[in-house]
């Protein structure tokens, strides 16, 4: 049963006078729950518990935390069908990609558990002691990844379990031996309590510190600036649009004493690059892409909004099939009002840009919360003098650039911003013709796809789902993948410190049996 | 013979209109050469000039990468006594300290050729594809480390070779494959021309673009603005004071249109925690730690400007043995007249301070350009009520922090901010007992040094230089060290990429025999 109430730590609260609800797309109605919005004195009390919670859990064994994460797995899944139930009214995604995506958030959990016993992830680096060393000996250095404190994590509307309450965010950082604060998302707050709520479980069955988790409810430029702002949150990970994404960087930079890393991951139109033999050569292009763009209303941060071809019969072939293909896709349910009144404003913007044809524009479905296609088409030259035609526009929208040669094309893409994506869709024998066009994007996305399409974001060891500025606020980080834990942890150096005092992975015995380099060579011997 | 230019890629060029001449406190006077401060225009050129580089340097295989710093640092050493002669005339720091800087600095570009050479550096890791996979396969996914472009430096007034124009940030930033433009230090323009000098002959002797390598000269606030507002360049690598660094990092998150990642190195007052057996055992203490306050005249950044001990006999016997052996050290010259006068003003307002008694106080030499040493107390009430306690006074200047008891002393260190280092003076059993008081303290910094001084920075694989703010604005980076090469590079991800368009350290033989990370196995084994 939804109770309401934020979750400071393992207490239930809701001492605040205000209240939010969610708002369901499919009932197109406010749904009845009634939700206290946490006042500012239970937000400190959670960063207090945060607080006060890590120095306990960071102390926690490898093997601990990672039975905690998969427990939280497992409570995940014995919330059963209440919770897909909950999350198909707040989000109106249908209830097979709910379960695909309940596993993969529940897979993420379990992966970091395997990151978390192979070990390694440490980055364990020991040099040692040369005394009889001239001029001067060298003491021994040893040093590790060591988690930072609290870490404040924003819920995303697209995912409400894989970036949301128990998320790749709060997994991340709850591996690293963080502990975590999630600032619900307004568009699914049963959901988040629903959760939070068995990760509290976790909590309690693995012996967890109280406060290692707690999740607050609020706007975002209230409760979440407030979170943002504390002096006690030490990094922050977000998932979100342009607008929000940013005004927490600032806040992070501005307007603490301290400033803290802020991972948010904002905007991308993810440019797919059609070469000209694949169009000849390949009849499924323009069915692949359309699919990729309609996919879940257009919902992804790795949805194709752009498409670059070289003008040509082919091109002009692909593109009439493309606007026939996308315009027999039906218009998708979207995740909130929000989202959906921003898509067809954001549709609007496009059109009037100089030089934008409309090759396909759906009906305006808003009144039922549902998102038609939208497919422009504008010159190289108009794309390149004109950078407001990268503004992500949330939905089924993708626009073609077409360029007059691979010259205009390279221009074209040097003009790019950051993206979290690139998509090569060519023959082989055109990679190495357009070998600087490939460059040039590399040199612009956290991940080149060839020959697939970009949505569709793999949970493994080798993903990137980051990117350059405005993809991302730090290219150096994904939010996807094992690496993510890299996020929130910094190195530690520890100098002729006695060996009884060293933490385990930096001991002369690599008891863990984890890979380190030890001075300057990497090896799982101990020493 | 020094000419006074800046150094647009390989073109002496010297258009401006203005002026700066080094200052030298030995002979304290401003000497003779006229350097000409870079044109708005000329600024630009170099960020051009870099960008284009880039392109072509990126591409370079490690080993030309490795060859390259080797020659740079035989260049400099081909430049023999002329450098130390004149960084010894601008700096006055002593001839034996110079060629150990310049040992260490060669040293530095040796280590990263090693590293480029060892060549796991780059995290490669790779994820095979799983065709057969249900509900869906999986992509071959891969991804490695890589360079993202031309990087800022600004060179440091007290490194004028370690952190300087050929110093760790250009060093690593040039092994990662970027290019870099250096704002040379205002107090060593005749050491920066020669170093500059010494890379641009390691550029031509390996055919390396012009342009990997520029050095400008002009004001922090003018000439250094301008390169990191510049959209040109993707990172900035600083060590210098707190509002230069903050001006520095604030300009690259609110002044650009893509906001850029700054490492700066800038506030740092090194807590040493003094626990009572040890200076009730070990009466060379006070020698040991005065040794450490007044090296180089206090001009480090890991200078130990706070020891934090518990109130006893011991205890007040260290801290007038301290005040003798302090008081007994000769005066040593300073940097440059800002760096003097910051000093003597920084007593003043420390003297100031409430409940602050000053144990010893050397006379003002500043008229000569000396720091002659300051010893301070106070209580650790005071302390914990007054921040301004923690304001850097760069010099030979040491405050005590007199604690009641180990509660008292755990408050205190709660209440630090930020630092590079740490320091334990303890006796083996002590460490026990004070395991909380290290905990806290081990949260606060970048390294922990145990029973020694944190003056002396190995150049080493497992060295942290950095720690949380204000000591760095990104504590999780080192500015020293092999992993000081992971700031000026983000992670790219390539999705089905064939084969034969791998970079060499993803493909599936591993020709460059690194160590990589496999669907989660560390090895050095091909696929």
């Amino acid at each position: 049963m939804i109770k309401g109430h934020n979750l400071i730590g393992l207490t239930e609260s809701n001492e605040g006078k205000e209240f939010l609800q969610s708002f369901s797309p499919v009932t197109q109605s406010k749904l009845p729950e009634q939700f206290a919005v946490a006042t500012s004195e239970e937000v400190n009390k959670a960063v207090d518990k945060a607080s006060a919670a890590f120095v306990v859990y960071k102390g926690k064994t490898a093997e601990e935390r990672a039975v905690f994460l998969e427990t939280v797995a497992e409570e995940i899944m014995a919330l059963g069908d209440e919770l897909i139930q909950r999350a198909m009214l707040e989000t109106g995604l249908p209830e097979a990609r709910l379960m695909g995506e309940r596993g993969r958030t529940t897979g993420q959990l379990k992966l970091f558990a395997d990151v978390l016993r192979e070990g390694s992830w440490v980055e364990a680096v020991i040099d040692t002691a040369l005394p009889e060393r001239k001029p001067l000996p060298r003491s021994d250095l040893r040093k590790m990844l060591m988690p930072i404190g609290p870490i404040a994590v924003f819920g995303a509307s697209n995912f409400p379990f894989a970036f949301s309450t128990a998320g790749g965010d709060t997994a991340s950082a709850l591996a690293g031996g963080n502990t975590v604060i999630v600032k619900a998302h307004d568009s699914h707050l049963g959901t988040n309590e629903l959760v939070a709520t068995a990760i509290n479980n976790a909590v309690k069955k693995c012996n967890m510190p109280d406060g290692v988790f707690s999740t607050v409810i609020g706007e975002g430029p209230v409760t979440g600036i407030q979170l943002v702002k504390h002096e006690g949150i030490k990094a922050v990970g977000f998932t979100g649009s342009y607008n929000a994404g940013m005004a927490i960087f600032r806040a992070a930079v501005n307007d603490r004493k301290t400033p803290i890393p802020v991972f948010a991951e904002m905007s991308s139109i993810n440019p797919v690059l059609l070469l000209p033999e694949k169009l000849r050569q390949d009849e499924n292009v323009a069915a692949q892409v359309s699919a990729s763009i309609t996919l879940g209303a257009g919902q992804f941060c790795t949805n194709p909004g752009l498409l670059f071809l070289i003008e040509d019969e082919a091109a002009d072939k692909f593109t009439k099939k493309l606007a026939e293909v996308i315009g027999a896709s039906p218009a998708g349910i979207m995740l909130n009002p929000n989202i959906c009144r921003s898509y067809y404003k954001g549709r609007e913007v496009i059109a009037k840009q100089k030089g934008v044809n409309i090759l396909f524009e759906g009906e305006d479905a808003c009144a039922n919360y549902k998102a038609s296609a939208f497919l422009t088409r504008v010159s190289a030259a108009d794309f390149i003098s004109n950078p407001d035609l990268q503004n992500e526009v949330f939905g089924p929208s993708s626009l073609i650039v077409a360029c007059k040669d691979k010259h205009e094309l390279l221009q074209a893409l040097q003009c790019l911003h950051g993206q979290l994506t690139a998509t090569i869709l060519a023959n082989p024998n055109e990679l190495n013709d357009f070998a600087d066009c490939i460059d040039m994007l590399s040199g612009k996305v956290g991940r080149v796809v060839y020959n697939g399409v970009p949505t569709g974001v793999e949970v493994s060891h080798a993903m990137v789902h980051g990117g350059p500025f405005p993809a991302t606020t730090n290219a150096n980080s994904t939010s996807v993948g094992a690496d993510a834990i890299k996020r929130f942890v910094r190195p530690l150096c520890l100098q002729d410190c006695p060996e009884q005092f060293l933490p385990e992975a930096l001991k002369n015995s690599n008891r863990l049996n984890i890979m380190r380099k030890i001075n300057g060579q990497y090896t799982k011997e101990s020493l």
